[in-house]
């Protein structure tokens, strides 16, 4: 057999090599998601993908390398999914619920079978000094920075108060994404979806401003 | 040697047993700790604990069995911080705060030197069927039902409102829970503590009763 070793074929052949790498990233964010990444061995990804281990040594360098890659691939898949769509929305009060109502439950939306990658990474990784817990922490102060950019836009709308702690509100906005993964995945509660959005109204009602003087007085 | 067969060395040796399995235990609970369930192998609990490989197969018949005696660990040592020293205080409001003071950071005071196990094994095990994720459910649903019967005696007192559901007020206490592990041990924020006791009285009061009439006229 000739093998092609002209330029023209090799622009195909990069291709191919490209495909290959997004096709084992999407089966490694799936593993991710359903096992933490500790699982994502070589072998658990030659059979979700069906390609050969040496195939799959030549995409990656290393474990850390490959595991940094999964997880760049689940932060830009949760910008995708949540971040971007929201920026549509005004600024203000409506951009956060955006951001919230596609916070809560991302991982359905961004098509992956289990809870959230990046949650799973910061488990694991929390103690474990290195380029994961270097990238997750990174991940996650990315996204509070974000988020309290948000919060402070509402402040500055008058939605919320104007004393309001943005990064207090993020603390607790984290903590029922966070309760509704626990609730939906592992406790299998139902309404999970329905306490963590009740819990984010609650959450506003709590830091809107006090009424106006006129306001209280037609109450 | 002669080794000794007699029913008066075989309570010395038992209880050698026993020990040695204690120190196993204490050994796998920090391995998950710091790094989840995943990482406790028979090799690093060998080097953790200085015991031969073929000694620590001994002590445990499988790895799920290994993992789901660390897990109850785990919870006993959870129940010994959190439930039963906060049982002394008074019912309603101030045994309320007793247990989230104590469960908020309760893996330092407990000698784990990394996030709680509990909430690792849930994060690992959510997508697995298998003995380990009934048993961690098990454990989650056990804790829901003992914080919503606190919330329930604090509603039952009078320092929370009639209507408070304490399945929605669990929900947003178990993020605030979360969120504190999530800010301390990932994000490093060194105000993780305050923010979650701050976040819980916000909670508290968003859950207050309305003042009665003649409360609110002296304001």
């Amino acid at each position: 057999m000739i093998r092609a070793r002209t330029p023209s074929a090799a622009v195909p052949r990069a291709r191919k090599g490209e495909e290959t790498r997004a096709q084992i990233l999407e089966a490694a964010v799936q593993q991710a998601s359903e096992a933490g990444f500790e699982s994502i061995t070589i072998g658990a990804l030659a059979q979700r993908t069906g390609l050969s281990k040496s195939g799959l040594f030549a995409h990656f360098g290393s474990r850390s390398d490959l595991q940094v890659a999964v997880l760049d691939e689940a932060a830009r898949r949760f910008a995708e999914t949540v971040f971007l769509p929201a920026m549509k929305a005004p600024r203000g009060l409506p951009r956060l619920r955006a951001i919230v109502g596609r916070f809560i439950g991302w991982t359905e939306s961004a098509g992956l079978n289990g809870g959230c990658p990046i949650l799973a990474a910061g488990i694991e990784f929390d103690d474990i000094a290195g380029p994961m817990r270097e990238a997750v922490a990174g991940y996650q102060r990315q996204r509070g920075r974000e988020l309290a950019r948000a919060v402070q836009l509402a402040v500055d709308t008058g939605e919320l108060a104007a004393d309001t702690d943005p990064r207090q509100f993020v603390f607790e906005l984290d903590g029922i994404a966070l309760a509704y993964y626990h609730a939906a995945r592992l406790v299998g509660d139902d309404q999970a979806r329905n306490r963590a959005l009740a819990a984010f109204e609650r959450l506003v009602a709590s830091y809107s401003p006090p009424l106006s003087p006129s306001a209280a007085a037609r109450r």
